[in-house]
């Protein structure tokens, strides 16, 4: 008989309320998308509050294009060389700016830039989420504090 | 004058040899791919030898299907929430099995498969990459143990 609690691979399915936990305690995910017929994966600093990943663009880049209402992924892992162990989850959505009445919200997650500059204002930036999963190996723990 | 040390938001430009160096030196990174008109990222352990990233895939998921010659993106990082430096890597190539002339050589790499089952044979599959480009906060170093 098949068993939900693992998917095709032998890992473990993730609840959804345990990935959005481990959305909400982590701060550096992985954006992929499509730019120019190819996938681009990018590290960004976020905070996941309200439902949604917030994170800060500055003009011009790859990123900030895929921002205008692109659909992307976002992805956030962590894994224990010593134990073996580990997960991930993958979130779908589209990307778009903050609307004005909602930039306080994405400034109250506290999310700070990790390089700025007065050239390049940084603009909020967010993933409304359509579909979020999530794997684990089997026996794994998820401490909030793995990285 | 443009500074071609620095990208257009400010990080600083990886030397090839800087970006081969952390490939070689980390087991852990994400593989993203078109399937099905939407960007997948999925982490995966991982050798890059001989110029080539090797892992191991077991049959019938999407990440085999995204293996059988496919365009991927492959990703490496490194954070430091203290000191807020970090790099990440990003390689481009096309995605195949290893052929069977090769099988020692991804073998001798030392990976060994996180998850196996002997119901699911694994197969080793590679990455040949015809791009490979890096970025790092300004003033990050890059030691081999960062995770």
């Amino acid at each position: 008989m098949a068993d939900d609690r693992f998917d095709h691979a032998g890992m473990e399915v993730m609840s959804t309320k345990e990935c959005l936990r481990v959305l909400h305690d982590r701060t550096m995910g992985r954006i992929g998308f499509v730019d120019g017929g190819e996938v681009v994966i990018l590290p960004i600093a976020y905070r996941f509050r309200h439902g949604r990943v917030f994170f800060l663009s500055s003009g011009g880049s790859k990123l900030d294009a895929a921002s205008r209402g692109r659909r992307v992924a976002f992805e956030v892992d962590g894994w224990d060389g010593e134990t073996r162990t580990g997960w991930s989850v993958l979130l779908r959505g589209r990307c778009s700016p903050v609307p004005p009445d909602d930039e306080e919200l994405a400034a109250e997650s506290g999310l700070l830039p990790w390089l700025s500059s007065p050239l390049r204002p940084m603009e909020w930036i967010q993933i409304v989420p359509d579909e979020i999963t999530g794997r684990r190996l089997p026996g794994s723990q998820i401490p909030p504090d793995w990285d």
